[in-house]
């Protein structure tokens, strides 16, 4: 059984990233999505262990001080993380596991597993990123210019990605992303114990 | 138009890169296969700029004081190298071009363009490689040996390369490259001016 990849997946508000992961899991059952866990409390249809592990704030800290997770941040007084464990079971039953995360978390999670694959979301252009936030209707006009100036903020850290994706169309991108985790399968640094394996073997 | 890549392929002889070349080659028309320079005289049936560019010795050194070859090496006498104009204009036409060269030769090519994608090609076992020698049935016990001793100290340097193919297959292996070239599109180091594109463009 081939050892599945880690996969941390980044890119700004708007980028398209929900859509492309549904679409990315629904075609390859073998692809799956990390939960986090967090200290807040579970909103409405929200279930325990499928949309989050919810945990209380010293469960958390705990974890945390144990060395349990790739990744931490706060936000609005409230913890979010990636739990290592469940992440490493799947990768060793053959899964391949993407880390959805902001770009700080991602540069958490590349130091501490350098063999993760990083891959970043990008807009097709700021404009039409824009379009897109615009076309939500949700948001206020002020909400929308915080979402662009933090885009632009966090499209400087592609580069600190192994990969760059533009998500022109939702069917290129996640054809993409399909190719890369096919390719990284044969990876040189994936692959030392298989050229020792040719060597050794009859 | 998107530039076409560098491909050096290696791989030891009895591991089917010949077999693989040619079925990649006739699958994706905008593959290319890189066509050496050499000082030894054309056998019967070899054309001048298909399955070689036939020049004399006086050319080669020229070429090669010019800086012209990306790598060179010299066998019983002839000079072999690969003149590296005709393949950047392939990969500026948007062909991935593909150096069939032994490691040494790869080695070269790596350390002048660190952004050629090096793939190694590996037969499933030594034991296989001896088998699909022996059934090729052309050559001397004495010969075998001698191909299989250096097809270890080839291998050694696999780790060299980017990525590691197992020819279980010829499909597999074909596969196998196909995704490695597509996956290669969207590398990071590829991509600078594409960061830079959706940050200025409006």
């Amino acid at each position: 059984m081939t050892k599945g990849l880690m996969v941390v997946l980044s890119g700004p508000s708007g980028a398209g990233k929900d859509t492309i992961l549904h679409t990315l899991l629904q075609r390859d059952p073998r692809v799956k999505l990390s939960i986090s866990a967090t200290t807040r409390k579970p909103r409405e249809g929200e279930v325990d262990g499928q949309h989050y592990y919810f945990v209380t704030r010293e469960q958390f800290l705990a974890m945390r001080e144990r060395g349990e997770v790739l990744e931490s941040a706060e936000y609005c007084g409230n913890f979010y993380g990636t739990p290592e464990k469940p992440i490493r079971d799947w990768m060793a039953a053959g899964n391949d596991v993407i880390l959805e995360i902001e770009v700080q978390g991602g540069a958490q999670v590349k130091q501490k597993c350098p063999d993760c694959v990083g891959i970043f979301i990008l807009p097709p252009s700021i404009k039409e990123l824009e379009r897109r936030l615009r076309d939500r209707g949700t948001e206020t006009e002020e909400a929308i210019q915080k979402r662009l100036d933090a885009a632009c903020g966090e499209i400087q850290h592609a580069r600190d990605y192994d990969y760059v994706v533009i998500n022109d169309t939702v069917e290129n991108a996640v054809e993409a992303i399909q190719n890369i985790l096919r390719a990284e399968k044969y990876s040189k640094c994936r692959n030392f114990d298989t050229i020792e394996g040719v060597l050794n073997n009859d």
